[in-house]
């Protein structure tokens, strides 16, 4: 537990200078996530939280909408032939009663066989598998000013980036820029089932009043979590992709992309911003 | 076919003037790839050269190693209800003898259930399924300084990025430096994925003459598809992961990683670098 971080030989060039020191590197390891004793998916993740990503993780696939649908989650021992324990098995237990969905091996799999494959279906996938609508009534209402210094305070927040240069991170901020939550991983999905899932854990779903923040891209994966989870505003550093506005625009989820410095797009849901300006103008 | 990009309208935000206009986002879809006839799996990609993206996949996963071994791609007709084509199915037809090995529907899994599931597993698993074990010999010998003109390279080929500022970049380069290959994606490993099918398309496997080079970490996910395309040399923008440091090492590819400037670090196979100033020094 715990091995964030490794360290590792580096010959470093600089300017045709040769050099070699020790170097650290985030740590990337398989987790395998069970359901009731059955395997579900692996996702190769930064070790750390595991019983939160994997918790989160079933938030994203529909299976886990609140505490008490989870009855308890363990690394499973005897996961190697000398019966040790890799600490990278976890088994979630759900309560007695919680329906399972017919979920596929394959991570953000919407589809089924009558209606082929296309985005609209995996739009109308998570609108109809939503366990929490968007539902922050009355709507959560931002600052552009304040969503713009939430960037820095997550680069401030990130532990392992400094030394590693190789982590995504996610944060929860509330509405009035408190940061609640930050954590870090080599894969952004994962960061945000490590979020997702520890505010399960703590009888914080749906977050209807939270801010989720991602240091890169927006993809249509990273909007679908923000929508399971009933968050009303994700923000994103980078770019979005089109899926990503479409299930935002469909499902009523405020998409921000291209956060930087005191700049930003707003690709659906502006009616969470509040734009002062626009009345100046 | 060809929907690279999508408009959609965006609210700009800059110093708190706010102002309307169109703006061009990376597209996402779904691909679900059939292997003869049975579901495979399904990536999140930006259309076009699926046909590639789906070889490369399967050369990824050990089902493929040379032109001879496929048969021919197609997109699945009647995907959806009405029977209309939404070129989001394909299938990939394999040539008479040759064996499928146990994949399982998720990516990049490797794993049993006798030996648990651990770094060194995955590990193991690519060294035992590489049809193309690095063979460059005599090994392909680089200059730092043309590796670190290679970015820029990467950056001017790149067409959609300064649109959409949304996608991800891999290109292959000979070891004198010339750009053979450049593929985008809203994921990086579709992006070498279309890189490693258009060889295999097109008899040029392996390439134990070329060089690797993606736009930002690397993962084990990419160090595992440069093994399984025989490519003897990975250099990344950012990060590697410590996976991917191992892998390398095991396998004897060379991993650059923070290839930016006149720097670079180099993690694993440092022979094939033209290292004349640590000699200097």
């Amino acid at each position: 537990m715990g091995r964030v971080t490794e360290r590792r030989k580096v010959i470093r060039i600089r300017d045709g200078a040769v050099s070699t020191r020790p170097d650290t590197l985030v740590a990337e390891e398989p987790l395998e996530i069970r359901l009731n004793g059955k395997p579900l998916a692996i996702t190769m993740r930064t070790p750390g939280d595991d019983f939160a990503l994997a918790a989160g993780f079933l938030v994203s696939e529909g299976v886990l909408g609140e505490t008490g649908d989870l009855q308890n989650i363990v690394y499973c021992a005897g996961a190697t032939v000398d019966g040790s324990n890799t600490y990278n098995v976890v088994d979630v237990k759900t309560a007695p009663g919680v329906a399972i969905p017919d979920i596929t091996l394959e991570r953000n799999v919407y589809t089924t066989s009558s209606c082929g494959l296309c985005g609209k279906a995996s739009l109308d996938a998570v609108r109809t598998t939503a366990r929490w609508p968007i539902a922050d009534t009355p709507p959560v209402r931002v600052d552009p000013e304040l969503l713009a210094s939430l960037p820095d305070r997550l680069r401030a927040a990130q532990r392992v980036f400094d030394r590693t240069g190789g982590l995504h991170a996610a944060a929860l901020f509330s509405e009035d820029g408190e940061l609640l939550d930050v954590r870090e991983d080599v894969g952004r999905h994962n960061a945000v089932d490590k979020l997702v899932g520890r505010a399960l854990q703590n009888g914080g779903l749906p977050l209807s009043r939270a801010i989720l923040l991602v240091s890169g891209r927006a993809s249509f994966e990273l909007a679908q979590k923000a929508v399971m989870a009933g968050i009303p505003v994700l923000a994103a550093v980078s770019a979005p992709s089109s899926l990503a506005v479409d299930l935002a625009a469909e499902t009523g989820l405020t998409l921000v992309g291209f956060l930087r410095g005191n700049s930003m797009n707003v690709y659906a849901g502006e009616h969470r911003l509040a734009l002062r300006s626009a009345a100046q103008a």
